[in-house]
């Protein structure tokens, strides 16, 4: 396994809609950005979203071992950050998502959003036209990379 | 009050103008983010935000209770996560903005932005072009959310 | 030294190419985001990022003594925030970014980011179009801040 299996990639976009959002009560945030960039036909975009979480579940990868761990968030948080981007993966639109969240007293829990049931949701979707932005396994890190090559 | 009064809503917009502005040494970011988009007419739009503030109030949402709980920063932090949009509130160009602010151990304390005295920040806010955004009061959150309908 | 050195200042930009950038495995972020953007010719942007950091740098700036503070975080973080613009700065493209780093349990660390080394990150960087934007030190917060005057 060498170091530099998966150098620096770059594809270019043009900028399409911009599409302002707001999330279903009750529903899973990750689902719904999943539905949204199906419905719209969005194969490749980032975005960022406000609001706040009645619950969650945060992902951490273990670097060394190859796998996620995951954390509960029982309880309602601030959605402090939250961003993302929207790529293909098998084909179908698949959301990469990061969230910040903040409890009653501003302390946080971060990372990687595997869950997150909306209590309100604002977010601003950027779709992009170009290249087919698709993942695909990559040995080196055991995620599913941007295919870039 | 039933769950799904509020369904997901979606409006697409095209992109303006990107601005990029040096906020005021001792001045607030929420006015000051107002003021800039009432100056130029902005009605619709996002942004980012990265700097350093000398104090900041934050919010936290009861979802419960339907009640914002205010917390004091009274020391200055690094911004190291802002984020917002801007839609109409009562006509008047009203910004919602989530912040991740971090102290000299970079300790984090996150929330809601209710105030914000500026040291240092840089706004990058883009401009959107579209259906009118107007925030609306919904019932089942307590909250003023935009109105999709 | 009077408050109001530095008032808001305001550039309007066009945007250009939409990049979507995944970086080099063992790469520091902020020099893969200044080849980035020497190569491409982004002399005004803004960008954010997700990933995974294996190691990095943080920056705390004590805004009354006017220096620095740096910790180091040895060990693998979530990249749960990641935002920053680039511009000039003594001619050359800068990157001046912020991040908000999670571990294991999902605590987190964050302030300016002064290197990051990437286990795996994706970017989505926006090329802007219109004045040069380039940083100028600040006597009041002894910074590099934009010069728009």
């Amino acid at each position: 396994m060498k170091v530099g299996h998966n150098p620096m990639g770059l594809f270019e976009y043009n900028a399409n809609k911009e599409l302002i959002v707001r999330l279903n009560y009750d529903a899973d945030l990750i689902q719904s950005i999943t539905e949204l960039a199906r419905s719209k036909g969005v194969e490749a975009g980032s975005f960022t979203a406000i609001g706040a979480l009645k619950r969650a579940k945060l992902g951490y990868y273990d670097q060394k071992n190859h796998e996620y761990r995951e954390m509960k968030i029982d309880s309602p948080h601030e959605m402090a950050s939250c961003m993302g981007n929207i790529s293909l993966k098998d084909g179908e639109p698949f959301p990469h998502v990061h969230v910040v969240l903040a409890d009653e007293m501003g302390n946080t829990k971060a990372g990687h959003l595997l869950e997150g049931i909306v209590f309100a949701a604002e977010v601003h979707l950027r779709q992009l036209e170009g290249p087919r932005l698709e993942r695909k396994y990559d040995e080196l890190t055991g995620l599913s990379l941007w295919n870039m090559e």
